[in-house]
């Protein structure tokens, strides 16, 4: 291949990304916002816009049994998995255009400037885009990297059967809009070389410190538990108020002591972001309260420590409460922490000081979730973050500047290049 | 008329209200429980059945345009409007058998009476099934017998208007199921000589005093509140917890001001009955929160007072809170004080004593709201509340014995006849 260097097209990226985002899963203007829920028709929409894009620029484009897309550009060396680039085009329900779509359009990009460049690569070289990252149509983050890595602990047929809302089954949805592909979801079949990713922070730090580049060494460890509130229903205005064994007040208290238990012990951060009521009726004492906690640490052991002092302050409250309601917790989900690989950490580095000075460039942690979590236990794996702009994710307002979305762009060509001259040079 | 003294039948009364609970919306064995909400499939049905009935004992059957059913049995005098009899046969989404429904088959069972020993009545004797009262599938309780008052603040179109949870409109429900009549939903047209309503007490007091027979003389007031809070969303993983604004968090610490305010002040019950939020991700802080407040006390100077004090207690938490979530709280409904009148007391209370001691019987408020509140504006109304096991409503395991339901028909009987005879007294 030639060695002169590759430069990404800005413009384009820019571009394309806004373009995409307008046309398929925009909130209402003026938000910027985005719903772009997984398997939605706004998913299956710019799903086959991608890969009709990639096979134009001579990709061959497989679908696994998760809905996972893989467009791989072939390599000379035959034998070599792709080194990949993944991120996911799927959104929260009120999620900005960013979070996990630079990820995938820089990716394009990179398979751009290849294929105009005529460059040779010695693996071939596979954008990714990762089904139900989000977790917010089907529960489970990161859940098709997750099957993909055979390491967690909800396995394909599990996640076919997880429902939505609506009570519509991953699997149906995934048939619905014609992404249950037949490549085995499964790592050992439909290998990586390595997996890069680039991101926005989601997070303030890079903005707060005045970086442009963060180099992911690790992805903090988290766990979900799913908590259930049982109390008495009853009438509303003949229930004396001491008589009363109203779920939604524990509750109510349960969740301030979640975040009052995070502030306090300072370990990491917890959140409530899900809350159902049984009944619905003005009138009724509530009897069945559902709700969910985030914890999110820097290593697992703060992680288990964090549940255990929520689980402590938990038991005061329904001590001292005394109104007869109980409450119940159980884990649902986790993902350990991860460490990323020393190869691939080297890449990205070498990537960025091709592009800003030393001084511009910071290795930090992952406080997000994120596919490369899951790729980092089969496959050396590494992260690109550039800046969030008021550290704002999960929101139509969440934004990275165009020359922070190109400059990650260029980053990852620059990491994906390096790593494939690695490969090369072992080899000869 | 003969005045010999009539008798309900306690058996067919009380296999009658438990077939039709059993055959029209009951939750699954072993529940006696009851989910028959509002102009449902179950609704239509259990009415389709008490028109035929009606008609079967010679009643002329109207529904009005909120699809009240008034099956009115002819009096000898035509000129006088009949003597109502009225309750509800919805439910809440996890009712029980008794709350609205003993009312509207004990007036079937006088009905039943007055037919089988060809009683001749100077007034027409009516009995009402009033639509909605419980307001758990459209939102305003009490909200067709509201309408026919004239005093409501949401008028019939407004109510037409209401949408279920899935987006329906009250007037395409009442269309649906063959119950949006055309006689005009106001008592000027389709007016009353007054209102009794049999009811279950839903509280406690008659059967801790020992009481068989409550004799109503009011129905205290209450307020409706909508409150919602609003936050920023944000990345449950990457926002520090000092720097997030989560409604949860906040709605939490109000909904415990609720109780906590309610309980220190003493003057009437509060209640959070619904929460809901605008996203459901568990990656998400959530930024909006939507809840409403039901307020209940004896007087509606207490009801204000209650509210002032639970919006004091909101301020001081947004104030100490400094965590830029807002709140915004306004009033959505109200039922003033209604206080019942001398001469329906009267009938009560000599209906009474016609069955039971004077001890057995006392003088009291209702705390819930019922159709008789908003009757009680524009004719003369009382009611009649036979005791609640464990004082429990609004729930599945609600009861009341045979006995009491057959102790409160016959009171009904006697209250209607006794007001029937006041009338022609004063007529001849």
């Amino acid at each position: 291949m030639s060695t002169s260097k590759l430069s990404i097209n800005a413009d384009r990226l820019n571009s394309t990304l806004q373009e995409t985002c307008t046309s398929w899963g925009a909130l209402a203007a003026p938000s910027t916002g985005m719903c772009r829920l997984t398997l939605s028709q706004e998913d299956k929409e710019v799903r086959d816009w991608l890969v009709g894009e990639c096979k134009s620029l001579g990709c061959e484009v497989k679908v696994d049994q998760m809905g996972n897309v893989f467009a791989i550009r072939p390599g000379t060396a035959k034998d070599k998995k792709p080194i990949g680039m993944g991120s996911h085009l799927d959104t929260q329900p009120a999620g900005g255009r960013y979070d996990g779509v630079l990820g995938v359009q820089a990716a394009l990009e990179v398979l751009r400037v290849l294929h105009e460049n005529n460059v040779e690569t010695h693996c071939p070289i596979a954008l990714i885009d990762w089904t139900n990252e989000e977790g917010a149509r089907f529960p489970g983050a990161m859940m098709a990297s997750g099957v993909w890595s055979q390491k967690s602990s909800t396995p394909l047929e599990a996640c076919w059967g997880t429902q939505d809302k609506e009570g519509m089954l991953m699997k149906q949805a995934l048939e619905e809009i014609g992404y249950l592909g037949s490549t085995p979801c499964d790592y050992k079949d439909n290998g990586l070389e390595c997996h890069f990713e680039l991101h926005i922070e989601q997070g303030p730090i890079l903005e707060r410190e005045g970086k442009s580049v963060g180099i992911v060494t690790s992805v903090q460890g988290m766990k979900w538990f799913a908590v259930r509130v049982t109390g008495v229903e009853g009438h509303s205005g003949t229930t004396p108020m001491p008589d009363r064994s109203d779920a939604l007040v524990t509750a109510s208290r349960l969740i301030s002591a979640v975040r009052d238990t995070a502030l306090k012990t300072e370990l990491g951060v917890a959140t409530v972001g899900v809350i159902n009521s049984d009944t619905s009726s003005q009138a009724t004492i509530p009897a069945g309260i559902d709700f969910i906690i985030d914890i999110r640490c820097s290593t697992d052991n703060m992680v288990d420590e964090l549940a255990k002092a929520i689980i402590a302050a938990f038991d005061a409250i329904s001590k001292e409460e005394a109104n007869d309601t109980k409450y119940e917790i159980k884990r649902t989900w986790g993902l350990p922490e991860s460490k990323f690989h020393p190869i691939c950490i080297g890449s990205v580095r070498s990537a960025a000081l091709e592009e800003v000075n030393e001084d511009q460039v910071m290795e930090m942690k992952s406080r997000a979730g994120h596919d490369s979590a899951w790729t980092s236990r089969v496959c050396p794996t590494s992260m690109i973050f550039v800046p969030s702009k008021d550290g704002i994710s999960h929101n139509p307002n969440e934004y990275t500047s165009p020359e922070h979305c190109a400059l990650g762009a260029q980053l990852l060509l620059n990491a994906v290049i390096h790593y494939d001259e690695k490969v090369r040079l072992a080899e000869y």
